[in-house]
């Protein structure tokens, strides 16, 4: 019998990468595509097989009939607003089209399991906080609107014979964060620049709010999900901790955990982005049987330690 | 000082022929993108430019550098939902890709009016009716899909400087569709089956029902929501007339109004088919200032007419 390979898409990535390590660890064979865009051949775990190219064309997925593939997780993709901006058709082209030529290969291979890795963007500025997964999509970048249009696309797949989670992921953060990437990750930059400049630029107000959570907690999410999906045909859960943190918070926790003198810059914000957002994980508590287990404090101190060492 | 055009993007069909068409008659000069994938090129109106092409392509916009253009009303686009399911990757080049590229293009001309023709299959299948604006969209169809992606793109112009305006149009009939094309147009593809076989075979339950809206009064919705976009930055609306009218109907109608025997075969219904739907109208009429003005019945005898000599 052929060797049975879980797709991991954007293993070079930071949760690509970590989904896929994890997967390695539990017995699994893994096979990754990426492009090398905003991630980095190093950090694609070793034992993970290795295709370089964009999932928007047609050609890279071609290069996966080789391999008997019992599920995908697809986790590349553009990850930042602010470069949705800057050229909303790539966007389109590395978030949506990625995700369909996928999903046809799925179709046409009979693969059952399908976990996408979506966005709290896609819910944009809401006036009722926290989001729960029945909260009308309000998307206020190309990268949402991408996202969002990929999620509605996977749910009609379901029809034709794909059990499909999607994974509405909020500020992920923690060791392995792409600590060169200014435009993707709060926490990774700020502590670049604080770590590499002894300065911090925040693009907005100190006021705005996320819910961060820890990258060992996301990777645990793609597991529950993946048990989910033998059972289930669709579901889509928020992966948050249900508690908001400010910006002014991080900054101060950086300042704290770091030996330097850190000045802070406040400059305008980026197009797109979102005022504030906390989400409710009561779904993905009840039905996914999941729940994150790092702290924040504890995280943030995790993610610091391991940044002074990696910049 | 140059000349000013509006652009029609596909004038080759049957909704942006008539929009074309209304609009030289009140004295604008229209100019027109087609692929003519499904239009036909005698269809665009003789005083209109014809650009022959497919706006998912930078070349094909490109072309239109050497123009002046004031204002944008995007008909175009891959528009059956059946089609949607045999290629959807088409889909999203056709009928979003082109919205992204056309924005791209009305940013850099600073181009202030954008009407985008969108859907009511936005909605797909709702529990609750007639749908209206603020109902959470739940597309069934790779169509819808790519149709509330490039709403949501459109949306994020708005705040890049131009007026937008969304027609979600519900099931358009009336002199000018295309009695050709079996897969696009309810009352057109039974009307084609009576005249040309004495049969119609009717994909999915005769119980299904639609909201149908004549293609003048779709004409003076677009015209309406030009003028809308002259002092608002967005609005979507239903272009409906409120009343549910179901497939038994339509067919007694054609019935009635055709000479010859016509035998009804019912088989399996399209993937993604809404059961039914119908809209309310109250938006529109508020805001837009816009209402219906042919009555079903009359509508459908017009459209029976000139089907018998177009046939």
């Amino acid at each position: 019998m052929n060797k049975e390979y879980i797709l991991v898409t954007g293993a070079a990535g930071f949760v690509g990468s970590a989904v896929a390590n994890r997967l390695n660890s539990l017995g699994f064979n893994t096979i990754t595509i990426d492009n090398l865009s905003t991630g980095e051949k190093e950090v694609i775990p070793s034992e993970t097989l290795f295709i370089e190219g964009n999932l928007g064309e047609q050609n890279t997925i071609n290069k996966l009939n080789d391999y008997t593939i019992s599920a995908i997780f697809h986790i590349a993709g553009q990850s930042s607003g602010e470069i949705s901006f800057e050229n909303p058709s790539y966007d389109l082209q590395s978030n949506t089209e990625s995700t369909l030529l996928l999903l046809k290969f799925a179709q046409e291979n009979k693969i059952k399991h399908f976990i996408y890795a979506s966005t709290m963007s896609v819910y944009g500025n809401q006036s009722v906080l926290p989001v729960v997964e029945t909260t009308n999509p309000n998307p206020s970048s190309f990268y949402a609107c991408g996202k969002l249009a990929s999620e509605n696309y996977l749910k009609i797949y379901t029809t034709l014979g794909i059990n499909v989670v999607c994974l509405r992921l909020f500020n992920i953060y923690g060791p392995g964060q792409n600590m060169k990437n200014l435009k993707q990750g709060m926490l990774s930059i700020y502590l670049a620049q604080a770590l590499n400049d002894s300065k911090i630029v925040v693009k907005g107000s100190v006021d705005r709010f996320r819910d961060f959570v820890y990258i060992d907690d996301v990777v645990e999410a793609f597991l529950k999900a993946y048990k989910y999906s033998e059972t289930n045909s669709f579901g889509t859960f928020n992966i948050c901790t249900n508690k908001p943190r400010y910006v002014y918070e991080l900054l101060d926790n950086i300042k704290k955990n770091c030996d330097n003198l850190i000045d802070i810059e406040i400059i305008d914000g980026t197009p797109g982005d979102q005022f504030g957002i906390f989400g409710s994980n009561w779904k993905a508590k009840n039905e996914l049987k999941w729940e994150p287990k790092v702290d924040f404090d504890e995280g943030v101190q995790k993610m610091i330690s391991w940044a002074k060492n990696n910049i």
